[in-house]
């Protein structure tokens, strides 16, 4: 994902008219405690997963308030461009936004840690971090310098490595490699010889089968599969190490939020927290099938980056760093904190669901 | 976990005054319709993790309502036996239980597969296989049949193989070893020659420290640490083939959830699935933090089952499976949908939290 892919199907969009999400709920029993939440979005109009999982939040906050809190929800462009939202919210012209922090990169470089980084953490972990690991405090320190105030609300779990049309057995076999890939991720394949390309969404697949580029990433099978990058580039590698588990969030306007009551808080918490859940459950079950159709019915070949590869990826990776953190004292704080959870949790994952699905697995040849 | 456990602690616990979580609150601003929800739970009061998130998610329905529906929760042996709360909510004496399903297998084998089976599903696998391939529907037509409606309210994630006090090399090893070790995974330790115990929390300790038992499991590091199963045994291996997902459930009277208006019914939806989330985050929060005190503080040493004792566990599993899902035309749909399920999304799991978790913390030494 990167901020100019929804441009154009953001554009497309505009014309549409905004549904609100509360229009079709019976008039509310206490009219003069009706609360406006305006959501706007970085993602085209029932976009699968990152659209849809927006969309079923909105609606439900206004189910769960049973209409008290009306939802008026706005995809990319319809109200303003994609990647507005954020000043749109924070100026309090919208009260929320639905979008991946990492978008506000430019804005400030700790941003990144609240979405995805490489060599990042996966969605156990980050949840973990977020929760009881100091991730949220400093997240919300952040957030305040921008008068926002931010939660989890869905998440894509691990990204595939990408597509490519010729076998990657070694760190030289990137260089010179055209490479659509955003971010942080992009910088690393910088560091290694790529040059990493910003498309929009809608030009991936012409510029693959142009020969444009050689390869790119997405997301992962279930919206890769329909991406149709299968008929461009036969290579599927995994695991990404660039995008271990992007967190999309639920940003909101930090005096709209102060002023809502204990409860509506807890409602509004509650349906992002749901929906943090519920995303990452849509996204495992349809990779999983989607990874099915891929192989038996398309023909793709599955390859593993190999270990030389991935010890490149770790070595730059680690100079991308130190440049990000080199930025302030709160990016710096920022990234020691995630470094901790990372030690902490990481190692647990080695003995827990790391250890288990590796030896589960070989067991019974899945 | 298992039935026993708790009744030693319940008992202790009975004497004391359940404390309702809606007293502190305000006078509600409808008092027309407030919703009565006594909450009956199978853990000691405060029991980490098990006890205070279920406690918490009490507290948060009463708070996300405004303290319109009126939370009183019970720990076990407060109000009924902690093995007494399946009944309690199926007879409309309390309105909802906390509690582990397949501590009624001996009601129904199909219970089983809702909490967690051997060579099951992990935390991301469960939730995948509940909300969107066919889980939850199987999961509400065996509720249905005793009164019930069931939702996902939390997990201790992935198990840890045990504490034992000699190496484990081969299946061999297992032969003759008093184990405490519940459910269908002590069913395939007999099969494999071992002599799993049931045995109260409360005896665990002094019965390896007598060695009356040579070995037990109980839950994970964090857990772990505070039984001080450390002084007696010296290895602690991983991974876990038991339990590999343990899911709590929220039970609710199937009469009561139905008279629920559709806001109310998200609620206490979006309340037990914020506990899920929040719940499993604590687990690898603390999990991470207390392996690390285990081994640097405490000297305990890890050991890893090698394949060819997984592969005893393997083969002992799938012939207890066979047995169970012979029970009944539905323990045989479920057992079959969860096959779909481990497949699908345990394949998806190779390339994507398996495969990268185990590259990232190859390249870093996590």
């Amino acid at each position: 994902m990167k901020r100019r892919e929804f441009l154009k199907a953001g554009t497309v969009a505009a014309g549409a008219a905004a549904v609100t999400a509360a229009s079709s709920l019976p008039a509310p029993a206490l009219a003069q405690s009706r609360i406006e939440m305006v959501i706007v979005s970085s993602w085209p109009r029932d976009f699968p997963g990152l659209g849809t999982g927006a969309q079923r939040f909105a609606q439900r906050v206004a189910d769960m308030s049973d209409g008290r809190i009306q939802v008026e929800y706005f995809a990319g462009g319809e109200r303003v461009g994609p990647f507005d939202a954020f000043d749109e919210v924070a100026s309090g012209n919208a009260q929320a936004y639905h979008s991946a922090d990492y978008y506000w990169k430019g804005k400030h470089p700790g941003w990144a840690y609240f979405t995805s980084v490489p060599f990042g953490l996966t969605y156990t972990e980050i949840n973990a971090w977020i929760r009881f690991m100091g991730g949220q405090e400093l997240w919300d320190e952040l957030a305040s310098d921008f008068g926002l105030k931010c939660v989890m609300c869905g998440s894509t779990g691990v990204q595939m490595g990408g597509w490519f049309n010729k076998e990657i057995n070694s760190a030289d076999d990137l260089k010179g490699l055209n490479m659509r890939i955003p971010g942080l991720g992009g910088d690393v394949m910088a560091k290694l010889g790529a040059s990493p390309v910003s498309l929009p969404g809608s030009q991936i697949y012409e510029s693959l089968v142009s020969g444009t580029i050689d390869a790119t990433e997405w997301v992962g099978p279930w919206n890769d599969y329909a991406m149709k990058f299968y008929e461009a580039a036969k290579y599927y590698y995994y695991p990404g190490f660039h995008e271990p588990g992007s967190m999309l969030a639920l940003g909101m306007n930090a005096s709209w939020w102060g002023g809502l009551s204990a409860s509506d808080k807890l409602i509004v918490e509650a349906a992002a927290s749901m929906e943090n859940d519920v995303l990452m459950s849509e996204y495992n079950a349809k990779n999983g099938t989607f990874l099915r159709k891929l192989i038996d019915e398309q023909g793709v070949e599955l390859r593993d980056f190999n270990d030389d590869v991935y010890d490149a990826f770790g070595d730059a990776a680690e100079d991308v760093f130190e440049e990000t953190r080199a930025h302030s004292d709160l990016t710096n704080r920022i990234h020691e904190s995630f470094l901790a959870a990372r030690t902490d949790v990481g190692g647990w994952a080695n003995l827990a669901d790391a250890a288990y699905v590796s030896q589960r697995n070989r067991v019974l040849g899945v």
